[in-house]
């Protein structure tokens, strides 16, 4: 069988192998720079290209147990927090130029770093601006990982419904920013691995646990275990906001609905209290990633 | 001239006229329900469907003076609050029967409210969930808009450098959530009737007056003539949002900076105070809509 011919491209080690020198565009290296010396990855068409920018599916996600992250910010956090799970990051020659620092860090902590032709990089996936990394997918689905997570926990946030990968993502970056020491993502909801999520994140999904694959019922069960008050986050609320800080006080979880439906029957009537946002103008909510940051920096607040 | 070679669409009046009968789709009339007798919208080919489509681009938008409002929340809150500026209301068969409240509401303010098939709602918009309106675009742009918005408010958010539509529609919606007093969106900015600007705000758009067509330079200025403080929301500031009750007490304006770029050293420098929220995790910083939404609730509290 000739290389080209291999029928699972994730076999072949690099893309040198798989293109005869005469059908593949002409080897360069880098002349300057931090990268110099460095090949250029120069043919969209490779295995390897195709394969990594097929991880924007879904099922080669899963299958293969790792996910793009695009963009200098994202791929500077996976470089910084979890080195040991970067499989390969790739950067333009524009952008060494520009994020030299992650070309250093990335070469310091050993990593595999490649220098990619800017159409290669397109090739990958439109959303880099330059930047690429394929990182490992993280063990944390299911009930001992969900009990890990939740271990010594004073503030988590629980998106029971996410369905809107820009929200999720936004609500990740929020529950980070407000130092949440996890996020749970109930079974059905949106993959965190998802390029859009992963974008939204802004570099978040490597600063704290985000656990998947958990029942709602299961989830509220852990979380009273883990001794935590659990908060419906809803505008049918019988606590404002605002007159809750003794609520808001004691190490506790917020539930937080899906944008169109809001939170389930089954998560009102499983929380301890159903707290609401209160409304000032005529607006009938706020958007769920708004809302959440408003109601996870209350906690932080009452807690500091 | 035939009505088929009509020079401009806008000129038909309606769209029986254009098409004889022999070449488009059968007449049909509604059954039963609210809508019973009404004619069904049914040719997705016809001039004025056609038409309707267009305003999606921003150059038809300024021509006709008119943008699109989609889905059920925001239809209804422009027939509640702006009836007068809805040129037309066009519901499928089946929102009528989900959304009678609408229908009921629409017909009791005389509106011009349409019935269309379920191929003609999609020829017109992919987001509408059955429900799509035609909103005459309100004179609220430039200097003399910005002094009468701004007269008497006590809470303001400035978007300096609004590009992602979502984003911008979901601080409208937090700044109406959070009882602000009007929107400006400093020029240069996303236009707020751009679809899914629209579709963000939730129907706040119709709540509060979202001011366009002022430079930075000179909406500082008039927020300064109204006696507002001007708060800028960056992560470099000299203030912490939650120590800052004194200055968030007073009537003020938020500067909210661009989501890739945060605000412009020209707002950092003519702001009266630089405020951050606090991070307490690892994230750099929260996504604007996020953002916005932290700061102008921690003024509505203040304020409160």
């Amino acid at each position: 069988m000739s290389p080209t011919s291999s029928a699972d491209p994730d076999e072949l080690l690099d893309d040198t192998a798989e293109q005869p020198a005469a059908r593949g565009p002409r080897r360069r290296t880098v002349g300057e720079g931090p990268a110099a010396g460095h090949e250029v990855l120069n043919n969209p068409g490779s295995a390897r290209i195709s394969r990594v920018a097929g991880l924007s599916r879904r099922n080669a996600r899963t299958k293969h147990r790792r996910f793009l992250v695009e963009g200098p910010q994202g791929v500077r956090e996976a470089v910084r927090h979890v080195p040991d799970r970067v499989l390969d990051v790739y950067l333009t020659e524009a952008a060494v130029e520009r994020h030299a620092e992650i070309w250093d860090e990335a070469v310091a902590a050993q990593l595999y770093v490649h220098i990619t032709s800017e159409q290669v990089m397109d090739a990958m996936s439109p959303d880099a601006q330059g930047v690429l990394a394929v990182v490992a997918t993280e063990e944390a689905t299911g009930s001992e990982a969900l009990a890990a997570a939740l271990d010594g926990a004073r503030l988590v946030a629980v998106l029971t419904q996410a369905q809107d990968p820009g929200n999720a993502g936004a609500i990740i970056r929020a529950a980070d920013a407000a130092g949440a020491d996890a996020v749970v993502l109930v079974r059905g909801s949106v993959d965190p691995t998802a390029p859009k999520v992963v974008r939204s994140t802004a570099g978040s999904l490597f600063h704290l646990p985000v656990v998947t694959g958990v029942a709602l019922d299961d989830v509220v069960g852990a979380l009273h275990e883990a001794g935590l008050t659990v908060l419906a986050a809803d505008g049918r609320g019988d606590f404002d906001l605002f007159e809750a800080e003794s609520l808001l006080e004691a190490p506790s979880a917020w539930l937080l609905g899906n944008e169109a439906r809001g939170l389930p029957a089954e998560a009102l009537s499983r929380a301890d209290a159903v707290v609401s946002i209160p409304v000032y103008g005529k607006a009938e909510s706020l958007n769920v990633a708004a809302a959440a940051a408003v109601c996870l920096y209350a906690s932080a607040r009452a807690q500091a």
